[in-house]
């Protein structure tokens, strides 16, 4: 790589963020294994990766409803693919996903109410809006979770997002190219810990959508912090699903643009 | 909303990035219509959206075999899904493109080399690199596309990409909370402009992953600028088909990826 500052020119090593196509399968008794979904992600914690994507699709809603993940050793795969195909090994039928479900929502026709009457298919429900966190702990949860993105500060190429307790530490923080990628592989890790109290709030380096706050809904979570802006579509799917969502903290400020009452 | 800056908090409206899902159907002669996407996107240049992304995905190799691109009026569907449906009505079949596309992509075990693979089979060539923009001017390309990104400065929430001249002029600057819909809008619009003379840059307000370098190689650009960084798939795929990808061009700073030879 070359390296231009003014007009001085330095000549030196990539420094990249890693992206690869994770293929993620699906199998459970009595049926052929099939695929679920690709996705370009930066490898590493890909089976949380996989538990999370599954499970905000509404394949399992309970993590003893899944007797393994792991990598595929099928026999046609190259070397090069060894660690980029995963599957779930289920105990039981998915619960909410077939083959069709995307053929279905993509031969329906869409706007956005049909966007969160397929948040509420997959199994999402509203929350009871109550107190959760403390309104300064939620604004200080981007810097909390900046010492945790070691990969970014050398390639500037990774998103961040983070579950955190009430008190404001982290439970688990990942990244990845994908914003999405980086809320599942959280989400699935919390999932395969078998962590039973709820997070109280999930953290994100980058900008939020709709599928952001979908994956939240799902995953109960009652507080999103973002350090950059939210869409329209992530405001309603908040607004109905009973998630606080604070969009542009940074510094001193924080935008709150639903349930303010989640914050104490 | 509620906007905190230190302990002061003002009630204000909202100003968000509109999000909504787009559905875009294809048909041709003596076949009936059916689903190609859908693509959660900003409205506004819908048309140019839904040309951009066939074309990216080798449903067409040229903008003659598109008849028309058009919102259905289907009876069936709901006053509010009114502008969210575009059909493209095609003079003959998908070139590269059937509805198993995509299940066979994912149903074949994946690696980087084979989505350099997928790149080749949408129809993209490498091209003969030969210099075609002043390094200095392809430096200055995101100064440019600021001016025109009107709705970034209201709602923060938007990504950019502009078309430019090898003398720096913008051919066509589009907007989207997606980053690949706004690559999609200036690449569809070009189509639908029925532009002849090729583009000698795309520039990007954000980050470069692996689908941007995809879209570019299919559209024949030479030179890609973008504010963030870029993958090491999307510098795969740009090394593979002769695209120049500058990353980190903000201020004085420049940072060469592949294809230095493109800069004059």
């Amino acid at each position: 790589m070359r390296e231009w500052r003014g007009d001085d020119v330095t000549v030196r090593e990539d420094r990249l963020a890693t992206e690869e196509p994770l293929e993620i399968r699906l199998a459970w008794p009595d049926a052929p294994a099939r695929g679920f979904v690709t996705t370009m992600r930066t490898p590493g914690h890909d089976f949380a990766l996989a538990a999370g994507l599954a499970y905000a699709e509404g394949v399992f809603t309970s993590i003893d409803d899944v007797r393994t993940v792991a990598y595929c050793t099928d026999v046609n795969l190259l070397p090069e693919q060894e660690y980029n195909v995963v599957s779930i090994d289920l105990a039981r039928p998915p619960v909410r996903w077939s083959d069709r479900t995307l053929a279905m929502t993509s031969a329906c026709g869409v706007c956005g109410k049909q966007s969160i009457d397929a948040v509420f298919d997959i199994g999402a429900e509203p929350q009871p809006v109550q107190p959760i966190i403390d309104a300064q702990l939620a604004r200080s949860l981007p810097d909390r979770l900046r010492p945790a993105q070691r990969i970014f500060d050398s390639t500037g190429g990774l998103h961040a997002a983070g579950l955190f307790d009430a008190d404001g530490s982290p439970i688990v923080v990942r990244e990845d190219i994908g914003r999405h990628n980086a809320v599942d592989k959280v989400v699935g890790q919390r999932l395969l810990d078998r962590g039973r109290t709820p997070p109280a709030a999930l953290a994100v380096s980058g900008r939020l959508g709709f599928e952001i706050v979908q994956k939240a809904a799902v995953a109960r979570i009652p507080v999103i912090v973002s350090v950059g802006a939210a869409s329209s579509l992530a405001v309603k799917v908040a607004d109905t699903f009973g998630v606080c969502l604070a969009s542009f903290v940074r510094g001193e400020r924080m935008v709150v643009l639903t349930h303010q009452d989640r914050l104490i």
